[in-house]
């Protein structure tokens, strides 16, 4: 007997329906295995949407993805520049809009150095942390605005909203993460000496919120010393809790030091399981090799691996990481592979591992 | 004839004051050659004068730094988490008041990978840019607040506020120095995508302004995507233009990335000249190494060699950097000298050169 989720699909713009047909495929080759019968819904989302339709997410598309048990997303944004998108933000419209209105609290990015992978680090060490990103709240809630737009007298602000609510929520399950970990060890980011309003409650709440896990090592760290040891020392790190937007650069950071976003997953989150959950690569469209079957659909894959987590089969998640783990040793920078040939080739691995 | 410049030292704690005595050592020792004479006005200011008196910046103190024509900083800060100091904010009670009291809207920050330095990425290439973050806006104003403090119905928020006039003008120094620069390059970074009314005005004006600079190429960058290029391919930079907030965390990267922000020098600058400009090293007061006499004096050094571009007297400052430049190239892991050793020696260079 099957479980049936109804998984809403969201290619994308530029490399994501490239990236997410190989995500698909690995999906497709552990679903039985996991118990599970995909039902998938395709949304035609994005920049190349909005340039035929006008529409960046309409209320309809919003309800109907609403519905599905979970959402993969390739990647979503226009050739940067272009004129025709100057008024519509896709980002925000789009991509924040799913964020906040799914309630994804808790955005997941675990980082890891794979044996094989070139770390631009000489020497990284035993990398292996999660950042946990709050999802709903800080700067990213657009809660700003501007006058005398344009002139000499223009003011523009931005507002970070920070609450009790939003803050303990995701702190706590970083720290239930930080405990189900061999190092049970969580770091606090933020900039607590200078946003010290933003900081005190991220500060206290870690404090309170900490004290229900004595078994868990607290540490502090502001987000600029976060960067240096982010280069000089990541081994340091287990699970790193943080707002959105330290979480948003901290992350691209840390995918940069592990070889690349292009291996870089993330889960949007809904713990409470009161909306989809989404799943997505870290990296962008990358409309400038879109097209080519050139672009690395590990990222995508792990994606895959994320959802498979949250759906209560970590096993078959394994399953697909040691694919790519064994598939990553492979490769040869000299003899790339095509975009398919990779997702082929750790479908085939995923594949013969669970027949086994 | 010499003139006469008035310096404000404010050694500060921790390894502060070893830092600047060696800063101070060099200083005196081009001082003729670059036909100034200084007179040092001694500021004992931080976490110990605080612990001593209970202040941390009185008016009267800080009227009495106005009245000088530069500033020599060496670092302020208590030891973390000691809780006589829960209740003062050395950082934004001294340092930050200072920057914004005395209207540094140019925090300049160099980076450079001096021969010999072993920084942690593997191939960083040839790095030469310098970060002007802008110093009296952005999310730094201290525009926040919280309600229902401690309880589950808290609320924190902080406003990051941009004017027209403060970005134009940090702008307008960025495109100044990129245009006197051989490269002619100019990279703003923001979150243009995400803050909109704060990346509004900053785009626009770096349009805006940028007209005037026709010769200098310009270039945009999310500060994440920043973060991923000042690891895998930092060479890239020239001149980057960015927030308080940003520019805080790109500059401590910077920072690792060249080698160890002990290196990593800085200009709090006003560069109307109503104020006093303020000059650091980046690195913290460190106290765990405090009183050992092992801090690193370089980047209280090159301090003092943007301390001396300010005054006027590049070629000094480049006599200063030369003979860091020297001493770095010498220095040997296994066997480190004492701070005030590096001082000496490099004292002793600029001062035969200088004889030359
Ligand atoms: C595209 C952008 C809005 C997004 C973010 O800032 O969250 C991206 O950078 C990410 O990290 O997923
Ligand atoms: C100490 C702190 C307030 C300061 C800042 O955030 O500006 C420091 O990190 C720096 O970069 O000079």
């Amino acid at each position: 007997m099957s479980r049936t989720i109804r998984l809403a699909v969201i290619p994308g713009d530029g490399i994501g329906p490239e990236v997410v047909a190989e995500a698909v495929k690995v999906l497709d080759a552990v679903a039985p295995s996991a118990g599970l019968s995909i039902e998938k819904t395709h949304f035609s989302l994005g920049a190349t949407r909005f340039l035929e339709t006008g529409d960046v997410l309409t209320d309809y598309d919003l309800a109907s993805i609403s519905s599905h048990d979970a959402i993969l997303l390739g990647a979503v944004g226009g050739v940067p520049g272009d004129p025709r998108l100057a008024n519509a933000n896709i980002e925000r419209g789009l991509l924040l809009k799913l964020r906040f209105t799914l309630d994804h609290y808790v955005n997941l990015r675990p980082t890891t150095i794979y044996p094989g992978v070139a770390s631009p680090l000489s020497n990284p060490g035993d990398v292996d942390f999660v950042v946990v990103r709050e999802g709903t709240e800080g700067p990213y809630v657009g809660n700003g605005g501007a006058i005398r737009v344009g002139t000499p007298h223009e003011i523009a602000n931005e507002v970070s909203i920070n609450t009790a609510f939003g803050v303990e929520r995701v702190v706590r399950f970083a720290f239930e993460l930080a405990q189900s970990r061999p190092a049970k060890k969580l770091t606090l980011v933020h900039k607590t000496n200078v946003l010290t309003f933003a900081g005190g409650i991220w500060r206290r709440l870690v404090d309170t919120v900490g004290a229900e896990f004595p078994d868990v090592a607290v540490d502090y760290l502001h987000v600029d010393a976060a960067t240096i040891f982010l280069v000089t020392d990541p081994a340091r790190f287990d699970v790193i809790v943080t707002d959105n937007l330290f979480g948003d650069i901290l992350t691209d950071l840390a995918g940069a030091i592990s070889g690349g976003i292009g291996l870089a997953a993330s889960g949007n989150i809904n713990p409470d399981g009161a909306f989809p959950s989404m799943f997505e690569p870290v990296h962008g469209s990358a409309p400038d090799i879109a097209g080519k079957q050139i672009a690395d659909p590990t990222a995508a894959i792990l994606s895959v691996a994320l959802l498979l987590d949250h759906l209560g089969v970590p096993d078959v998640a394994g399953t697909v990481r040691d694919a790519v783990t064994a598939d990553i040793a492979t490769r040869q920078a000299d003899s790339p592979r095509t975009t398919s040939a990779v997702g082929d080739a750790i479908r085939d691995a995923v594949a013969s591992s669970l027949a086994r």
